[in-house]
């Protein structure tokens, strides 16, 4: 298997991945099912967790990410075979929760097939309730975008 | 099984079925992974469209629906064991679009534990083009809804 | 919807549940993906854990069941809609396994659609090895296959 | 991402391929569900069928691979993250089904976390029942596989 570039449609994401399609991520209309993306949404979300050190923080404290809720637009029609990209980016930084942004690059249609958001609220288990984003995982996100929010 | 009925809660919902949660739903935190409420979704959008008659008719034609875009909103955490009822119901039709709100409620919690909706177009797959929302599909809805769009 | 008796192919099964099929477990060849059965003996499986006091007797210790290997036999081909009703048994138990037996039957084909197996051993996690299976498990599942093993 | 080579452990399969582990693969107990092994069977069986030239051949004619069984035995427990490399190899060709074995080697554990085989029989879509698997494809399947059966 070569070396796989992150495609240029995906430069505003600072945190990509990369997915073979398998056969069996095909539904009945013979194409990519709509809850595939979702799961690579997933996927994206928790590396980019990881990669902002977000993980390993939310872990040491009673605090942790909680979904709230997700979008997909579904643009083009994926179909096995296939590699696609997945990215994700953080768009917005509010006083408890954030917004992610994903998107998803076909290699076989050379052109982003799918996007999305998440927001992600961050969550005190204990007081059961949204607390404050931590300074410390604004600033970790603010230097993996490369802006301030 | 005794007989199962349709919640209170989802009593604007014309279109509703049952499903048990399995415990393969949930992921590593424990609770139900959010890709298996899309998939719920999807399962009530096909029935929809099967007790309204728009499976059928869009059979017959070279027209058929695409999913464009699924919102989902979870609202609480949901575990095995539990059953859950999703609803189905069209709030808006457009000239080629119709937006479906989906609705998923938990026995156990006795609650609304997500909701969302989808976009779903129809399509022409012969001129490959967005179409009008034909009318017998149009009446066939407003007849399940009770109410005209 | 009506209340669903157990069918009589399933006769020898103490432990039986009722899934419908849902229009996304079926893959590109228009029928119910094969990961789908292993998904259903999982559930039937769990719920056997359950029924027979296992997971209760098996939480309370250091020792649970790690799933050591599954076969699935593909009778018949499934298809949305229709409803499955999943069995699980004990044929076996030795000194540290069990072999759980599996069936899956349809109701629009009225028969069995699959069959299979799985082996199931019980082990300590503290000293990370296979341990004999406990007496009183050994006894709740012959109270729940009405035989002795 | 980095050029990924062939494991040592899978030298005797000609059809492999690679994939990174999820996290939504895995499941309440924190390993990748035993579902996930199964698809990645699947995956690797197409493949098999593509390399070998045997999808096309099928394609052209009424007769086509059905699974008829599988097999999976779970040696070790897998985790995210991780990348396995599964492969695919026949091992029998009988007279109208071929047994085709499997295995997965996780780069984390550097060994292999589970195998298996599927049974596939070659079916007559027309006449409804299985024939003899075809000359031309006994003879792409032994090319591949480097030795007659």
């Amino acid at each position: 298997m070569s070396t796989i570039e992150k495609p240029e449609a995906l430069s505003d994401y600072p945190v990509t991945f990369t997915m073979p399609i398998q056969w069996g991520d095909q539904d009945a209309f013979g194409h990519v099912n709509n809850i595939i993306h979702i799961r690579w949404f997933e996927s994206a979300r928790v590396l980019y967790l990881e990669d902002s050190g977000l993980r390993l923080m939310l872990t040491d404290s009673k605090t942790g990410p909680i979904l709230a809720s997700i979008t997909c637009n579904y643009r083009r029609q994926l179909k096995y075979p296939d590699t696609v990209h997945i990215g994700a980016r953080v768009s917005r930084i509010g006083r408890s929760s954030m917004t992610m942004d994903h998107a998803v690059y076909s290699q076989e249609l050379d052109t982003i097939a799918a996007d999305g958001s998440s927001i992600v609220v961050v969550f005190d288990y204990e007081q059961n309730r949204p607390v404050r984003v931590p300074d410390n995982i604004r600033s970790a996100i603010e230097s993996l975008e490369g802006r301030t929010f």
